[in-house]
């Protein structure tokens, strides 16, 4: 059987053709693109990739770059440098002209050219200039997954006429948002805007952010989670310009649009879409990658808020083993084991405490523990400790490493149900 | 074993326990609550509820009734209609003292004050105000799960100084944004806020939006999924006043405030909270709910970015019954089938084909099935069947009513395992 | 001869025919008017009237009544308590939908609805509403030389669907303002817009205004030269709503438009104009009004900005009476000495000083001393006491009552020349 | 006896004097001034110069040279062009960062610099960027009646900090308010701003302003009066940045102040006023100089709108000649013949109508005719003739060259009355 996948998605991109719009004409070499290219890639949080469409038609990533170069600036200068230059509210209905916090002139949020440009200067402070821009065609590549290249021939053109960004950025050092050189930076900031990508390369870079910071086919962990977190909550409330409440109750997924005709999104913890046609709306977003997505998230219920009841299937099994007191209760775990499914296991063990004097929690089957599933699972083991049980922990993966309760007991680890009833 | 939850949330309480801010001054009858009160209640998506200090405290509703009456108004008056009249996007830095949408006055979003009072109108249309009112109690009512009523006193103390709201209604009708009496919207809407609730009651509202539009005690669906994606979707970008961005990036639960102290949050499929203590901050907003729910946030990784890699557990077991060309292959599913998790099965089937010539899926563990999920396991059983294997469903539960793949083959459905191995 | 006057407004409002534009529709009444009524009225500061059109066409006041009232507020209240409730800065392109200062809600200046509410509301503070009404209708009256009445037809009619009104009182009391009831400062309002006139009346309330506050018919004087400045330059900036700028530069002429037709212009120390025509621009100003006064302005050099250079001619005629040390040089003045002339009086004296030893100043042909200028010639005479002259003043008028120099020398006083020989 | 001005001005320095505020920080080179230095000159619409304190100190014109350029880009440009790039339209509260009116980047006003930047573009446009400068350098020469510098230290501190300026310059390109290149542009804006002064220079300025465009010492016609009327309008609702309202109502004279310290005033007509002091309040506006000019305005009644009721002198004398058929009534007019004047002679003609059958309109006193007073005066003379006068003038000056009423007669003119009796 081929997956159905590819099919579906390529009548996505059938049922999408649109010719409207137009191509960006305020950069000389965007208006040279093929208007009729249209391409939609799919990857999934573990690394599955389904593609369709022209996608190896290679584009300049523009304000796609925007969300990545802000986790980088994140990473690099921490939060609180970051979001002292930089705010993370939403521009409204673009009233004002600039987008600037009244007296400070700290640009809104990251995902406006002013934001963008400050961010660009939070990576290049302290370094040289083809260093700051090397660093980030660098960060592009590994999301990528591939080495990526600057066009350099749009980045001159794009130079020629960047009047606006120009403005920006002397605005900004006038602010004394930053203190380096205005055109440094609008040079900088223009060339990481000429990067060069495909729709892989951009779901690739998508499901890196979906999975939490991991790039799902190298296993790098680019991104920390709070990054991750810090990229998409911004995404989501800005991402899609001056109609972010229009795209989130609509589409719902966090995304950001460039204005050479990508746009990318999140599903987090399942997937990074994206998509690339060059004829732009009025908004500058392109008309087929929106159709795309609004279909993309109609058919497959991919909406934000649409999540499934989750972790109710934390108890995978529950045996008991042996007869008396050597009798064992085995919980086995699955799945991850965050808030919604550590209260579940928690209810679960209350509701029907178990009947023996032993117990063990077998994690072989757990996926990842979040810091509030550690603490939930070794607060109920000390607990049950202390009502008298004996517990142990089936860990071969090490989730809990040198499990502490707190209750001045720490159980026993063993690697396997086997070995655990070979050593009691 | 007494739940570890209860002790937890009490750590929470008393973490943040502080006496900065005021009661609300400006409606003479709030001024008298008492400062000190402080309470905290969660509600998870299947009903279980965690509740600790002081949840029989009952206050009015406020501003927290707003989600719920612009559902109402969804419900009752379809999308088209509402989104007619009351816009989605954020009021960004306030800027605007009454944030209307320029020359047509429509309200920027349902949460702010001028967005309510047009749902209120929205429902109150074609009925007498005391019936509308009612049917607003009456739907509070059912997603608290006990029955409501108005503290008339606090209504009538507000009704003595709600010029503002006067204001807003008269401006509204003055744009035509709805052609009932603004006196009487403003009456309606005074004492919907009225309405007498404690944490309880708002956690398990909350935990009927996480729940998909059911209520997870009574189990009734009292909003569809489309109104419950809508809602939320508006209270993510718009919730938290001119600090959406801030709130959603550092907290990263879709939340609403009121002015007598009430806060209630919603992590889709996972859980609704709600705090109550009455000291406010400059925006109106509970001082100690505010930060309980910070807290919550990062104690228990509740933030909506934060999402565990989902649905890699969708086969819970692979099993192969009988030999020769009799030889079954079954894959037993759990969980939700949603775009990913059905992506995982398509994934298995098409790395590991079964070496059988019979199938079997086996629902019975299975506890929803989204759209998309029919669809891609249809569509996958169709072609399955195309390549000559014998395709069946195991599904007790009634999960694909008449399954028909479209390929011309409707695949039989079996009550249990055992009745498929007695009738094949 | 007759008057060339009557004829060329005639030519004006000939040439400034122009169907275009339409009747106010929000208020019934007003939409029953004539369309094809036009008039127009000059009164000059000094009384004289040439009126032409429909002059005798009655029609309610409505905005031209804002600075009026305002004055009346300054009158009643003081600067600082009117100061400090509006302000007088011009609304700018309209960006605020209620143009209220942030945080305090102060209107930014009385020519705009809420400032003309708050004006109402400072005249009503202390009186019951239909006191304060009548107030503001007898000042009209008295403005007007006749006694006015009010439409109450139009009145109830436009309190019918006076949303915006009322929306903006409560606003404004909401923000503390005003502390009297929102509906009764509506009311009054409504009604002071509903007193009825003609251009006749509109143009003689002009022209107190160009007069300095004297009713230049009945020669009392209605407001003071303090209140007649503030309400001038409010108008200037404000009084063409959110076009000030570029109507000051191409009609300049400080001015006031309402919504029933009527406009009404001031010249400084000149004139008072006022136009009527019905049909309405997109900014609710009168179309054939607006363009009539345009043709004014050019055709009769009425611009503001346009001033002739004044005062060369404050010394009618110098000349010297008797011989030897009896001789007297008489400077007989003209005009009014206001600082411009009185600096050419001094000048004149310093260029060439009198060649004899007394000196009279013979004011009978001066009209008026403002007093810098009355500063200006003491502080002279005193020098020229000083410089060993003897300086008498002949003042019929009693312009320079108990003339004091400050230099320990007051000048002796006759009431002529012919008295002053008598008795030298 | 010496004139009392000097003395008069000297006592304003003295109880003007202020430390409070602070030298401009931002340009390097300001921050050197001499903070104490205060300077005070008028010089009235005749050429009378009075000039106090430090008179003779050089400092550069910054934004008091907008007006001049504006006017200078009116000249040489034409209104409809200039007004196509920068619109009249006071900034209101400042709201906007930039204030360029939305969607076509117009800046509101020439006195924010972003209109300054868009007006020295005019300039330049077809120039070499130091012609341009040098176009503006000789203008403002002209207008002090000395040859100015430009201080090249001044320019050169600025330009390193330039960065608002050429954030301005950037926008204004992108959005093709002109096509020059934005860096030429801000060097050339800063080196007009960088042209050294003295007040009396200033003073000379604004009293050419105050001229009707004739410098008054040199009698050379620099500006056309429209274009004084169009400078004027704009210093009057723009010039006084975000209290445009408050300046005009409480000063009342046009002006425009720089961060340098200086300020010019005019009161068209009679004076031009500039005042000199470094330290400046919170709106860079010099604080000593605020206060002079207030206390002028005040002490001297130079309010705009407190103008002396004009014009009732126009008939100097009226004499009658000779007897029987021969008799000539002769009316010698004098002042400036504007519409108010024109109106009161009208008046005085239809009142009390010639008693012989000959009159004569002697204007060898008149300083300025008007058009408006062209056009009654001939007007006025047809109608006599038709209705049988045998009218002629008396005009040594040719005030009215070829006089023809358009009623078929051409009034005889003669030179004086001894000619116009000699010849009758």
């Amino acid at each position: 059987m081929r997956s159905p996948l590819p099919d579906y998605l390529t009548e996505v991109l059938e049922a999408c053709v649109d010719d409207s719009g137009a191509l960006a004409d305020y950069i000389p070499e965007l208006a040279k693109a093929d208007p009729d290219r249209f391409a939609l890639t799919l990857v999934t949080a573990e690394g599955a990739i389904y593609s369709v469409g022209d996608d190896d038609t290679e584009f300049t990533i523009q304000s796609v770059s925007k969300p990545f170069v802000y986790g980088l600036a994140l990473q690099e200068r921490g939060f609180d440098q970051v979001l002292d230059v930089i705010d993370v509210e939403p521009s409204g209905e673009a009233f004002n002209e600039v987008s600037l916090e009244r007296n400070t002139g700290r640009p809104l949020n990251p995902m406006i050219n002013a934001g963008a440009l400050a961010a660009h200067a939070l990576v290049l402070h302290g370094r040289r200039p083809e260093e700051a821009v090397e660093s980030i065609r660098s960060l592009l590549s590994s999301l990528a997954g591939r080495d990526l290249v600057i066009d350099e021939k749009v980045a001159t053109s794009e130079l020629g006429t960047a009047y606006r960004n120009v403005a920006l950025a002397n605005l900004l050092r006038g602010y004394e948002v930053f203190e380096d050189d205005p055109d440094e930076i609008v040079e900088g900031y223009i060339r990481q805007c000429s990067v060069t990508v495909t729709t892989k390369d951009l779901a690739l870079m998508a499901a890196t952010l979906a999975a939490g910071g991991v790039q799902p086919v190298s296993g790098e962990q680019i991104f920390s989670r709070d990054v991750v977190r810090q990229v998409l909550s911004v995404m989501t409330t800005c991402g899609m310009y001056d109609a972010a409440g229009d795209w989130l109750s609509t589409v719902g997924i966090p995304a950001k649009s460039g204005v050479s005709g990508g746009i990318i999104g999140i599903l987090p913890g399942q997937l990074g879409i994206a998509a690339y046609s060059p004829r732009l709306d009025e908004h500058g977003t392109s008309v087929q990658g929106v159709a795309a997505f609004g279909r993309l998230s109609r058919d497959m219920n991919l909406h934000l808020m649409d999540a499934p009841i989750v972790a109710h299937s934390v108890v995978r099994r529950k045996r008991v083993w042996g007869e008396g007191d050597d009798a064992v209760t085995v919980l086995e775990l699955q799945g991850d084991l965050q808030f919604t499914s550590a209260e579940v296991l928690v209810r679960a063990v209350v509701d029907e405490p178990p009947a023996t004097k032993r117990l063990a929690f077998d994690l072989s089957l757990v996926r990842a523990i979040l810091p509030v599933g550690r603490r939930m699972l070794l607060e109920m083991i000390g607990r049950l400790h202390r009502d008298g049980l004996e517990v142990v922990v089936v860990d071969p993966d090490g989730h809990l490493p040198e499990p502490d309760t707190g209750y001045g007991f720490r159980p026993r680890v063993y690697a396997s149900q086997d070995e655990m009833e070979a050593r009691s």
